[in-house]
């Protein structure tokens, strides 16, 4: 099977996009010749479209034509106008159930139990919480030593990671958004691969006390040093040093075990998105992302602004009206944070994305809806909320790449899947990130960060539902520790960005 | 002269301040006994208070009596009722234009000229500059090579800097606000220490294109590298390595030469206060900043809200009804900040700053407005602006430390003072930090944190003018690179938490 110049999705749809660089007069499908240049992932009008005619692509409307558009010619982010995104008021919920997902191949994975949490941990991490950004250059200092003088002794440990974040003081404690980033540090005290060992590090006057970030029954002297209450930074190292290896001694006792899909969660995200990302990437997780779920694992995924505009194919898919009211409340939420700070809706897509043939948001949302396969929504959580059942789930996060991490880490994701059409070397500390391109180019551009390549679905070589299952055992793969991702075995990890829509004081 | 148990600030004050514990039945003045237990730091009515009537500490209003306080009481934060703080609108300009500035014992330090630049540099650093955060991994694996492996081999230069931080996607990064973090940026770039040497590191798809970022003739292929353009992530470590290289073989051609006053640019923040912080270490740290005034240095004061309920007293010392419409505009920016975000005034003080015995934001104002001295306010700064004159300046930004910090480093300081009562081992990567403590009894529980003991002030054994002078030369040393502050030595600093008032897409 031979490579198309073009792609076009749905019958209905007036544009394709081309799988690469097309010159002016390539005939590209019987009977249709290109005006100009078309260059690789950009739209190409299929026939002539009037002014104010819809543009149509995933059978969707991406905008309204400016002006006429030949047959044939390049379409281009100016050359649209954006819809409106669709109403809050009038969703149906519950209209597309789908009953028949694809059979994983494997029902079971290696991971570490932990007791009293329904996950499963994919790594073996001591984390060192901290109540304020204050304390970081000590705790960085300490966490130094520790990896060059301890952590050797407990080789059953992978590794120690600082969960250092810019929140815990100088911030609006009492606001109503402040629950969002205490939300997140609180369920990241919780998260599983740090195996219910509680370990933090506090100042002593934060406004995030460490009554307020740990739980109740945590919150003694075994897991908590105050620097306030230390003599010097001499003593300080020595009080992080011995409090570490107490943990690391109760870490290193951890064993993988199988466990069934059903105490293994995890995050779908996709970021620097090309237009092909909604053809490869984003169907291929999709599907594996099928497959997970109707094995009993429990997936995310998340960025609002990124639905926004297929809000209305989300309602469909949520199978209670409690669930869609959820699903709005999340989405009205954001409207107000974004209209509240006069952001108009062309924020969204980046530079980059434009430059990967996403005309606007709706584009870029339809293929980013993509990533969730056509599993029914069982649950929509606020931003790092902990699920409460299996299933898929829709985690209302920011789409900035690296929030969206922080916030699905901290509602306890094991492993997160990166589909990325531009690419990007993102990563987070204490969970293995897998990242999927949508290009053969991007593969061959970055061979040592792409761990799963979805460009042979454009190329005719794959379909997505073998690049979905492919990418399927990628995941059991690496979170059961029989394999690294890149990033992982680089050591690549962005900052810890926790969301904070309240203000700094 | 032996150490009063209490200290009372001015004559009209109706309450002091508590030297160390005090236990009830203990005669404090003549004819004045403890009713209560005092803990250090606390306030003592000098008199019976009755419901309704003013508390008076600095001569200035903290709060209301809810209810008679009898003499001899603790006064604590419950007890009294908030008052408003001053309107914005019937400010008086230029009242009280202090005119004997204490003269400085030397008036000139030794730092590294930038060229085109009207300040030194207080250090010889390599800063690596980036578009966003998604590079975060990747340039922290390079620069620990470079550190390793490069840094060894140019002895002149002190460091190399990832100046790794929260923004570049995933913002609304045209969003009115968005100002703010892309000024902060922008001004980093130029910050004297870097030695107008330019290194940057991008993705290739960010929002914040290095075209916003960098200088437009410093945009150019030898000082940028996109990581989306490199070959993979071992080609993107050696392409950063090898420009590090050449950035370095620059700046180790830079010597330090003898400057005036005029080119020294100092920011003064403090942070964990206590009730001494306003008595000891902010008005000694207000005579050393008197004194760099005269010497004709640069001074940033900052943190509107704990200068806020004193925005009158600032007024007057307004050069120019100018500058004071810049102070209101600031002022009344931060007030609607607040309010959008549904934060009440007792958001500040912090938990810390009560147990220091701070009763309210009213009374850590006056303390905070302290390390101001008395010297005129020549004009106002936005958030992570940049001075265009010499002199004294408030700088507009939130009284958080940790984002305090980047907005005046920012804004061009080489180096700042940090006064704490309740300890902070807080730190900056780029710039010597250096810590003045309130107490005697945190320089003995922090002796290798705390550079400058303030507390002897308390004591009776230095007057607040010693403590200026030794504080004055701390810095001298420091800035001429002759000294290095403790957080220094141990390479203690934290995050570099850019201020961004506009919302996460």
């Amino acid at each position: 099977m031979g490579q198309a110049r073009c792609i076009q999705i749905k019958k209905e749809d007036n544009v394709a996009v081309a799988t690469r660089d097309i010159q002016a007069g390539t005939e590209v499908f019987p009977g249709l010749t290109t005006k100009q240049d078309i260059p690789q992932a950009h739209k190409i009008t299929l026939r002539d479209i009037s002014r104010g005619e819809a543009i149509l692509r995933y059978g969707v409307v991406l905008g309204y034509a400016r002006d006429f558009i030949p047959e044939g010619s390049l379409v281009s982010e100016h050359m649209l106008s954006l819809p409106e995104p669709p109403g809050l008021d009038s969703l149906t919920f519950g209209a597309q159930i789908a009953v028949n997902l694809p059979d994983p191949p494997v029902m079971s994975w290696e991971g570490y139990e932990v007791s009293g949490e329904a996950y499963g941990g994919t790594r073996n991490i001591l984390g060192i919480h901290t109540t304020v950004q204050c304390v970081a250059g000590v705790l960085n200092a300490a966490v130094d030593k520790i990896r060059r003088e301890i952590l050797p002794r407990y080789p059953a440990v992978d590794g120690v990671v600082p969960v250092n974040h810019a929140y815990g003081c100088g911030v609006a404690i009492h606001a109503p958004e402040a629950i969002v980033p205490i939300r997140a540090l609180q369920n990241l005290v919780k998260h599983p691969n740090f195996g219910g060992i509680i370990m933090a590090v506090g100042l002593g006057c934060e406004k995030l006390t460490a009554d307020r970030l740990l739980p109740p029954d945590a919150n003694k002297p075994e897991n908590l040093i105050l620097l306030q209450e230390q003599k010097g930074f001499g003593q300080m190292v020595a009080a992080i040093c011995a409090m570490a290896e107490r943990k690391l001694a109760l870490l290193n006792q951890r064993k993988r075990s199988a466990l069934p899909l059903s105490k293994l969660m995890i995050g779908f995200q996709c970021g620097g998105s090309d237009a092909f990302s909604g053809i490869t990437a984003n169907p291929a997780a999709g599907y594996a992302s099928d497959m997970l779920v109707k094995g009993g694992a429990t997936v995310l995924f998340s960025e609002v602004t990124e639905v926004r505009d297929g809000v209305h194919l989300l309602a469909q898919r949520c199978v209670s009206e409690e669930v869609g009211k959820k699903l709005i409340r999340e989405m009205a939420w954001y409207d107000r944070y974004l209209q509240e700070g006069s952001v108009d809706r062309s924020a969204n897509p980046t530079p980059g994305n434009k430059k990967g043939g996403l005309a606007n948001i709706v584009e870029k949302a339809m293929g980013s809806i993509a990533k969730s396969g056509t599993a029914p929504i069982i649950d929509v959580l606020a931003p790092a909320e902990r699920p409460r059942r299996v299933g898929l789930h829709f985690a209302a996060t920011p789409a900035s790449d690296f929030v969206c991490g922080p916030c699905q880490l901290a509602s306890g994701i094991g492993i997160q899947v990166f589909m990325t059409g531009r690419g990007t070397p993102y990563g987070l500390a204490s969970i293995p990130v897998v990242k999927v391109c949508s290009r053969n180019e991007l593969k061959e551009q970055w061979p040592d960060l792409i761990d799963v390549n979805a460009g042979p679905v454009i190329t005719g070589e794959a379909s997505i539902a073998d690049i979905g299952l492919l990418l399927f055992r990628e995941i059991i793969e690496t979170a059961s520790g029989r394999k690294k991702s890149f990033a992982e075995a680089y050591g690549l990890y962005n900052d810890l960005c926790i969301f904070n829509p309240a203000p700094i004081t």
